[in-house]
């Protein structure tokens, strides 16, 4: 599901996602794009801001997409807000 | 606290705040931001959202940015994500 470069924002705790990110970046990525769907949208800003403000004070945001996705649930067709946040380095 | 032509999102139902947000084109605003901060955040994307496919075909994304805000949540100052979402109309 996940693309190279991206990291999928969950259910755990924003520190998992800024780890991922870093990791990425460690492995030579010059971008690397932050998703989320739902309530997890707040998870992925929390995510971004943790990174640049105390753990990559080099990264920039070079670009927030939102997006509306169509999901199934219990059978029926959802509309379900997403977030894609790309970063890189200074 | 809200400057012109801002729709601050906090706990209602997302569709509070798109009317808020159609009220500010229809008294003649070129750009509304649609502000929230924590868990908000997500109902700010909703808005957009539900505005954009539903409401107002013709709205379009001039802007989205993110940063971090520091409040006074039980006397202690405390880190918190905020989103901006600057809307205009084609």
């Amino acid at each position: 599901m996940a693309q190279p470069d991206t990291v999928l924002v969950g259910q755990k705790p924003p520190m998992s996602y800024v780890t991922a990110v870093l990791t990425h970046f460690e492995r030579g990525s010059k971008q690397v794009h932050i998703k989320a769907r739902g309530k997890a949208i707040t998870r992925a800003v929390d995510t971004a801001e943790i990174l640049r403000r105390n753990f990559m004070k080099n990264a920039v945001i070079n670009d927030i997409s939102i997006a509306t996705e169509t999901v199934e649930l219990e059978g029926k067709p959802r509309n379900i807000s997403a977030i894609k946040i790309t970063l890189g380095k200074e």
